[in-house]
């Protein structure tokens, strides 16, 4: 299966969890109209669905259930949808577009929006809890997967990471130490949960060969996400990512570029990419989903 | 034991989970000291505790360890602190002091109280998960308290609550489904959830009396607390509440006061509290807590 496979089935899925809902005052316990087509009209806005193809793609690999996978992957896009309507706001980034159309809290109002992406938080970890209680049989193996997903999204992880992002930006700060922990924290950790979490509901243990592989291989193709995401901001070849021709660079953000030049960001990326390769030898033929995004990620910036 | 003892054992494990940090570049999966004392400023302003003495005052009753309730009751303040802070946003009720201190924002800025809110909600899951993780031997009462938590905070619970609360604030819909809803979901659930949870890790069910007697409490003190707190905003006999002298009544917000009337919410409350107390009789003496968290309610208003 490809990543346009896995994105069907998240796609099908994240319809089915959120449809279009009509206006009614709504009965005790249930989620008002509003609420549901704000979360609905940023989650259904046609991301590629990374992180959730992903998860299913490991699940494949590591045999776990494609119905116990469905709900943890589909959590994931959640977080990661409200983290980018928490992101466009005035409060953050200020931006009023998002994959050509107006951002959450232009259509919805801000107030409106900050609670959309606090009730697509709130109803990932709900399907999280969900899917545990509907597999009593691999409670720790359940329990270990949220474990994993909470502390990629959370203030160990993306938060922390946007956290000192939007530090770094207002006070002008720039140097490599933050500049890692960044990329780590804001992208790289939200890129390795999915592999994480897929390998805590096999049943893998932290110190087994196939976790640390993972963990190895998400954090490099974390990495390389992010050198590819800056390449393109200054290339601007591919329109694609959310933002492209120079706006991070002109804004004097901290990137690869900025603080490796062109050049030495793609020499980066190359070393990323072998390194992610290598650590996918445990998993021998059946990791073709990861050995083929990697190469689609290369071929973005060569 | 009183209110106050179980808030000073809160006080002082909120304390030691969120000490004061110092400013330096964050390691890799390290919380960042700024996040970390954003969050700080709103968790620590000296609440009641009121939704984590519940807790534990309910696992007492039923017998559930101190050390297991601790981190839920924990999670349950962060979750209701990070309520406050996007409450108090700009875009939401844009609020520029509580309990008599600047409000987040107004502190840290709009994008890091935002973030600061974000981090609580995530750091009440992560405790969550690390309690169930610890607690192997209940991982079904586990689990279920976590089910009962975010479903109380989330989409069909507190953020579906406060979705329709703005919206009847800025589109003025007044009606007395709407006010329901809005105080079922936005105040009572969250008063409600410390005692299932605390039910869930004690092993009961949802069919059983004690389930069914801790929900009644729950709902109807819920919205006994609202119709006080909508009282105390006309009467302002006392100041302890967050908004009081008519604020909410002049800008033509849904009270219990401006639909029927300071009497009829005087009596309202009453036959609440006596509803409350009723469902109480199922756990006979020891219910003591709750008998005095009703009569101390009660009292404020009478």
């Amino acid at each position: 299966m490809t990543l346009k496979d896995y994105a069907a089935l998240v796609e099908e899925k994240l319809e089915a969890l959120l449809p279009e809902a009509e206006k009614k005052t709504p009965a005790i316990g249930e989620m008002p109209w509003l609420l549901q087509n704000a979360m609905r009209y940023s989650l259904m806005a046609g991301g590629k669905r990374l992180r959730p193809a992903m998860l299913l793609a490991c699940a494949d690999m590591l045999g776990v259930p494609r119905k116990e996978a469905m709900l943890p992957a589909c959590a994931l896009e959640m977080i990661h949808t409200y983290s980018l309507i928490h992101d466009d706001l005035p409060g953050m980034d200020n931006d009023t577009l998002r994959r050509g159309r107006p951002t959450n809290h232009v259509v919805f109002g801000e107030g409106q929006a900050i609670l959309a992406g606090d009730g697509l938080l709130s109803l990932a970890m709900q399907l999280l809890i969900e899917n545990a209680l509907a597999h009593p049989g691999n409670q720790a193996g359940e329990t270990r997967a949220m474990n994993e997903i909470i502390r990629g999204a959370g203030v160990l992880g993306m938060v922390g990471g946007q956290c000192m992002d939007l530090y770094c930006e207002r006070e002008r700060v720039m140097d490599e130490d933050m500049l890692s922990y960044i990329h780590m924290n804001k992208t790289a950790r939200m890129l390795t949960s999915p592999l994480l979490a897929a390998a805590a509901l096999a049943g893998y243990g932290e110190d087994s060969p196939q976790w640390r592989a993972l963990t190895a291989y998400g954090v490099n193709f974390g990495l390389l996400f992010q050198a590819v995401d800056d390449i393109l901001d200054v290339t601007g070849d591919e329109k694609t990512l959310g933002k492209s021709t120079g706006k991070d660079a002109a804004e004097g953000k901290l990137t690869y570029v900025t603080l490796y030049g062109l050049e030495g960001a793609r020499e980066k990326a190359a070393a990323l990419a072998r390194q992610a390769e290598n650590s996918l030898d445990v998993f021998g033929e059946k990791a073709a989903f990861f050995r083929d995004l990697l190469a689609s990620m290369e071929n973005r910036v060569s």
